[in-house]
């Protein structure tokens, strides 16, 4: 149906399409589908009987203020409950550093509104977060786009693209998503000092920094950043932009996010959201900060570990049993996903097919790729295969490993047997 | 404090400050202000122990499904119930026409991203909902204004600016804010054949429909449209695109609006919306679906009439008595606001600022007039006033009226005695 309104669109819209992973996840509806595909947390962790007691707090206390519009910056308390959380990681943030957002996604979002004019680039991971591109998209971002390898982003690639000038670089150091890798403490200082050489700054996206399963934690970019920079003046940001979420550790369906930033960042990124949404909801902001006071939400985030933990570990042990060893995977210490480098050859539209027909799905690894300006982007993906393993059940994961490797070895023959693998794959 | 960052601004966001009414907000909190300032809906009515039932039987029967993530496009059976409470005003929507926003606000934000190039313009009324500019503004609108009057937007000024091509239209057509009138039913059939004669389409925003005092319900420019356009193929939209919200029925806090539209656009909008902040919260759209079935909706909005119009009455009422033939205000028949005309030539601010002293505040109304390409925009609010009467009690807004007469009538000494007002006036 054309009216006119069609005719209309504004020029940042052309090419803007549904993501596959949202296709996706209607075929994971179905029935009898194991779903490695979507970044779903277990909803078995979530903490259904605390969430009661917390909106039966609100509402019998409070409901007045946590019904009615709010301040566009978030709920003070919880502002301050996220600055004192943080400051264990070493995040010296005060309430006014921190911005409550719609889901991180909103933080992309208005950091993409606040910076990226038609024509910027940006500087991404490759592979990286396919949303952050979505939201920089609309902005008219280009991109320069630099590999990750088993220690995270390949700091020693990143001068050259440096000096085209980026607007920041998009760098996700922890448990990165698709990758599941993670950025080496030697590397990490290595990109906070070439950030201040060339003046470029950093957005730290970091939704799943909590949830490591081993080895010890390393230290934030913004943490470094400040101490590098000398510039301890009671904000621990100077370079960098930290972003995090409730939707790993709560519940992703309360849409809670946040920026830290100076407070100068902070008060323009919040104008822009005022237009964007007023604010975000104040009860859920109230039920959450209930929900995560008086130590909750450690406790809980170690229960997370626990779980994803096995499960990651169900997938790795699963993987090797079922798969040759010319099949390749990443050992995330942390988050919801790994990733699998098959043969080079194989067709991975057809394996996708073939693995539905097998009912279970995975996102092929093309997604992730920005469309670098310098042309080479997009077909590293065509040999990957994104897996989350915090959604299913251990039993489920076994299961559907077994599945993806008929499904695989269904269009790669020669996997059937390991002695016969050509050498060269 | 300077940063790599606060040198990189994006062109969109030059000249993008802080709202009048977000910085009045602050000042509303003091002990003993009444406030006549912000759109606030009157916590008294707020369902309280309706949510209390709603939250225990979402989170005890749907917790894994309301706490996780969801559709870009909303929770399908709100979408629904959305679809068939708008039938009985005649808008034959379904499921597929709702797209469910992260507040109305956000609707048009999605709206200025899919539709608003830099140069583009929109044409509003005169005055205009404040945030609808904040909205269009970082997407570069520009804008060609039509004033208002006692029956809404002057349709007959509208058909010069219409051939200046603006992308669209924004009418605010039932107890606009800030003006509270009311577009008559000559006007909105004149108005949609105007879209139609010069193909400009509509976004007519209804966030106050429902919250009628007083007179029959009139057709929204969606019904009208269709019915011109004889367009009856199961939607009922064609050249305009409808919003609302619960913000003003329910509770503002939950952040739950509407857009209408066909699906088409419906689709483009979720796209835009998914870069945005992926999905409105899984668990406020549960929770308003339970609060909101079985027809308590209609049952709650009717309560809220009865209150509303009640202070609406004593503001009319206070304002008769404390204030001299000379000042002039609307009689809206629904809604939440009025607009005072005050006598030319006072010194608004300085009127404010004894408002303030005097412990009372209301929003000036300069701010409601968006920059006009003509030049001709602002300076028409400096006669008026945006009242709000929702959100205090009667005794408040009595007490406030008399104190803004005061306040008033410190700068206009010639008020003091109604005889003696200036002839010209």
């Amino acid at each position: 149906m054309s009216t006119a309104w069609t005719a209309r669109y504004a020029l940042r819209t052309k090419g803007i399409t549904s993501s596959q992973i949202r296709d996706l996840l209607k075929i994971t509806q179905r029935s009898g589908m194991i779903s490695f595909a979507g970044g779903l947390p277990a909803p078995d962790v979530f903490p259904i009987q605390r969430f009661e007691e917390a909106c039966h707090k609100v509402l019998t206390q409070q409901a007045s203020s946590a019904l009615q519009y709010g301040a566009t910056e978030g709920y003070e308390p919880l502002r301050e409950l996220i600055a004192n959380n943080m400051a264990r990681y070493g995040i010296k943030a005060k309430a006014e550093n921190v911005l409550i957002t719609s889901g991180s996604q909103q933080a992309l979002d208005l950091i993409g509104k606040l910076f990226i004019n038609a024509g910027d680039r940006v500087l991404v991971e490759a592979p990286t977060y396919l949303g952050a591109l979505q939201a920089f998209n609309v902005y008219g971002a280009e991109y320069v786009s630099v590999p990750v390898d088993d220690d995270g982003l390949r700091t020693e690639l990143v001068e050259k693209p440096l000096r085209s000038g980026p607007k920041f670089m998009y760098i996700l150091p922890n448990f990165q998503n698709p990758a599941g890798t993670t950025l080496s403490e030697g590397r990490r200082h290595q990109l906070v000092l070439l950030a201040d050489k060339y003046g470029i700054p950093i957005v730290e996206d970091d939704p799943y920094g909590q949830l490591r399963y081993e080895g010890e934690h390393l230290p934030p970019l913004v943490v470094l950043d400040r101490e590098n920079l000398r510039r301890d003046n009671g904000y621990s940001i100077g370079n960098v932009i930290y972003l995090s979420t409730f939707s790993k550790t709560l519940a992703p369906g309360l849409r809670l996010g946040w920026i830290v930033a100076p407070p100068e960042i902070i008060s323009k990124l919040a104008q822009l959201k005022q237009g964007a949404d007023l604010h975000t909801s104040t009860f859920t902001q109230f039920v959450a900060y209930e929900v995560a006071r008086d130590g909750f939400l450690d406790q809980h985030v170690k229960l997370i570990r626990q779980v994803y933990r096995e499960r990651r570990d169900v997938m790795l042990q699963s993987l090797r049993e079922f798969f040759p060893p010319t099949v390749t995977w990443t050992h995330p210490q942390g988050g919801l996903f790994l990733w699998v480098t098959l043969p080079a050859g194989l067709d991975m539209q057809a394996i996708f097919q073939s693995a539905v027909e097998h009912n279970v799905v995975f996102v092929p690894g093309d997604s992730f790729y920005a469309n670098d300006v310098r042309g080479n982007g997009g077909r590293e993906g065509s040999r990957h295969m994104r897996l989350n393993f915090s959604n299913a059940s251990p039993e489920q994961i076994r299961e559907g490993i077994g599945r993806l490797a008929t499904a695989v070895k269904s269009h790669a023959p020669a996997m059937t047997l390991r002695s016969e693998m050509p050498v060269e794959v």
